[in-house]
């Protein structure tokens, strides 16, 4: 950590400043330039208050030099973590899709999207039961039940569930799936990370609208720090000023992350465009900045004419990607697809 | 609502969307331009899902007229929402001064700066006994101990308290609690704002960094959907491309709101900053914008040398501060300060 | 166009808008709902003043229904733009690879590098002669002259050149130039681009940091207007609040912008990222995203030690990364690269 | 500047980087860590390319400690500059008021709104002439006429005039300008800010869209650095996601640049809001935010009208908002207007 001192500070203060520093069990090396007095902190940071540092009178600015994250961190962790759900692997050289529907609406729909996805090659079945949204007035999901149906989806064709979690009061509910999923909005209440840092089941993190890469890891680390190693990140889009695609999928976050930590990282590209016609291409792109599966919304064929778009791809859509993400695989280092 | 049809829809696709729309109690205007075709749909629409709409494959986009929020909205509701709490009023053409440490650190703590605040002007005590930090490292407030003390403090001096809630697993601490606070992290918590629109305390709401107005409204819609009419809207900064400060406090939101809305709004200086030499400036500039009051952090003489800036305000620069607030007022057709 | 007038406008502010909207050639579809009152807009609205109308008294919210842009609109030119330089085609079903140094240093170092990169796939040559710079004490180009080295590459080797121009009055030395670049920070310089619509040279328009898309196509339209029907968009990454990427590079903006206009779309992930590590993983998202071409950076073995990074790759990683593009591109319906 | 070295950088590289910097001129201090080695670089770093150090493969990161303006820094120059137009100061406890219309339309037009806005307070005119517009097809101003035209209304009034620039090829009309504008697209268009250095007349400087505080200060050492030492930089609202708003009035900004500049500081609220209606309010909370001024759009009576709304505020608005800027001005140590 580098402290920059203001020219005009008092020695007095200075003192006060280095007597609190060498408290925390960190060494200080000091360098005099002509304008700036720089201190660069030696030790284990990450427990130093950034904002208090920043906010005395003497002090112009602070820079972090070591990440606050240790538990995520790569240079502390440098193998790939691999994170194993019914038989599949998640991290490392492997490549998985999770696929299904949006929202649970019956069990016969999520159970016809489950064979069809699995078929094509999906190995972990999504699906909604608890909705964020937006408005009070909106359909909020069928909540209990749908994770009631999901599990018998599970059993009906041994695929693991992933869904997602609005608050540790409902924890009970998520004995039997298998990934915990945090949403963008979640992402930093702290007191379901932390619940869910007591569990032990894999938690899919997905990185917030306006979170930074620092604070998504952050938000890993509050998980890690209760105990519970198995954190999946999932990038799903941020917000920019950019009016006509719903979120920009962030790529240039996935290679980055790769050097960032050790945690399998995937990619969300159905919330991040909101038009099923661009899940294709985003999808594609997602592999080629090569990381580690994709997480996409099919749905079966529709009942009522009208739902025929949405965020969603049809199974033969779906199929059809498929077979293309296969070809591009081996191009970035990764092995078939975790089938 | 207006629903632009893409050029060459079939006429089936149109006759389904036709009958789904009339289903649900609507109204159609069609406009057949050289182009494109015009749908506008006349009713209540707050109930349409809009994204389900846009994603239809005949569908070009969709623009809603109304705005989708009804118990937040001035339109529907004219006169200022005025809120009382421990007989002082917020919203109208009042201006509320609330104020009190970042943290609760001691009973000693808070009643020297209860008392100080009080003096200065200041009728709302707020305090930090919950505190959400991005790092699992970093202090996490006293939590139930700090609502004791904030409790303490109101006793002692005669002022009502609010503070910040992060789970609703919390609530019963919160029984002495004038006015809940949620956090810009938890503004989209949908199951936390049920739980409070299910109380009958005014919520303090603070936006979210990259919340919209429309969202951060749709946020207060759930509180006030369960029945919980007392809302008031906080104002503490938005996330920018801007790395020099740490948030930009968007005070061009403030007259807006005024129109959209029936709801009291009061600006955070404070955190919008994160420097106490900024907060003066930005309060002033936020009580020129014309609004319902501020929330500022005031601290008590620093016992450790070190803590001597922040974002907190001592509080005699809280006292000169008040006393300019006090000559713009007029200016913006706002009564004295409540006392 | 939708206009949405205000519940209280009266008769005769009503009477004077409809006068003033039919004066321009439209006609009107009026829809009275409980609350608004709608006119949609009908005929060739891109000359319509949408500031002026939003202001008015009466006006509550007005929406484009069409789009303002109309030389690069795809709905009146549904066809692919080709364009030939050099007996290269860009856009349509052909990719293409654009290759060289940041900035021209010298002749040696230009031709070195324009050789190798032709070898491994590349059809264009670009190189910084004008070098926009944050910093006026930063090295600005070796300018005129750079230009007049890139001209003895191109005779050397004869591969086309793309170079970036500042400012039209130095057009004159554009002559031998095959594609004029301008850069992100004049892409609203509006009268280079006047100037540029009146060459006949490709025009090669990189997206502003902060440009919506829709901005990027009417600064396209400045130039088409005049003539110039020859305009490559190029995606360089866009602002965000994200710090630990220098840009974020927008691939959502992608396969949307086939569907808005016909023009061919390249990207550049050299500048987006900054970093020459992430450029192969981007370069592989871009083509998996299904646009016309990349811009890549690459610099010779450096001569001093030191650069050996920077956001330029040496000319095997560039030949690595051009035989896996050979593989997707048949995955996104693109032929061979243009050799 | 503090440079972070890989752990695993090879002791060649380390000696050849070394070697580099003190052929800058610079001293190195260095400090091993137990992760990092961090190299402090001592002396004048203000021409050292960032970017390529950053890219170098045995450094981590780079940080600059001292800011890499020079001429425009408070540190170097802690003197208020303060610029006098028309014997009117700008800068320092000095505060003016720049008003007019939008677009200069006609004669009679630009001089009664220039005796309006004279007689309210106003000592500066502003008009727009050259007109940069988003769309080729909108109106681009009376251009050369329209500069005839305000000089001809200064000599009418006596009243100084400030008026944008396109393009440094029309720097010789504007030989009776008093105070030269860039506006915001063209806040990095380098080589019209050289141009405008080698001017003896101060430039009103906009501020980009999406220029950090950091970039617009070093566009103003563009200008500063070639000699002319009279720049006024004008804070004018930033794009963020917020659709509600056209742009967010930045006034965290205004305080801050009070440490980082000697500049005069001024607001537009004007083109921050869009809509003349929020006008009064963004600019009662400029003042409060303490900084030198305003340029505020003001139009006559509406000759046709349908214009009576826009983001001009009507003679008599103006004339009522100035009595309140009056009130604040002492609150915040500066004189009374200059007029």
């Amino acid at each position: 950590m580098i402290v920059v001192i203001k020219n005009d500070s008092n020695p007095k203060q200075m003192d006060n400043l280095v007597k609190w520093i060498k408290n925390q069990g960190l060494r200080i090396n000091l360098s005099k330039g002509e304008n700036t007095t720089v201190m660069g902190l030696i030790g284990d940071t990450s427990k130093v208050d950034i904002d208090l540092l920043s906010s005395l009178d003497i002090v112009e600015s602070v820079k972090r030099i070591q990440e606050p994250y240790k538990n995520a961190n790569r240079k502390l962790h440098p193998e790939d973590t691999i994170i194993e759900v019914g038989g599949h692997k998640i991290g490392g050289s492997n490549f998985i899709l999770m696929a299904g529907p949006c929202s649970v609406e019956s069990e016969k729909q999520v159970i016809t999207i489950a064979e069809a996805v699995k078929k094509a090659g999906a190995s972990v079945l999504r699906g909604g039961a608890f909705k964020p949204r937006t408005s009070p007035y909106a359909f909020q999901g069928l909540r209990e039940s749908g994770i009631d149906i999901l599990v018998k989806a599970k059993k009906e064709t041994g695929m693991p569930i992933v869904t997602e979690i609005m608050s540790e009061e409902y924890l009970d509910k998520f004995a039997d799936v298998d990934i915990i999923q945090v949403g963008a909005r979640n992402m930093q209440n702290f007191e379901l990370l932390k619940a869910l840092g007591r569990t032990r089941k894999p938690i899919l993190l997905k990185r917030g609208l306006a979170a930074t890469i620092e604070e998504w890891l952050m938000s890993a680390e509050y998980i890690m720090s209760e105990g519970n190693k198995e954190v999946i990140l999932c990038e799903r889009g941020i917000r920019t000023f950019e009016p006509y695609t719903r979120n920009t999928l962030d790529l240039s976050a996935i290679p980055l992350l790769k050097e960032l930590t050790h945690l399998p990282v995937i990619v969300d590209p159905s919330h991040a465009s909101g038009l099923s016609r661009l899940v294709a291409p985003l999808s594609l792109a997602a592999v080629g900045a090569g990381r580690d599966g994709l997480i996409i919304e099919v749905h079966n064929d529709p009942p009522h004419a009208l739902c025929d778009g949405a965020q969603s791809l049809r199974p033969e859509q779906f199929a059809d990607l498929v077979k293309r993400i296969e070809v591009i695989l081996p191009l970035v280092g990764k092995e078939a697809i975790q089938k």
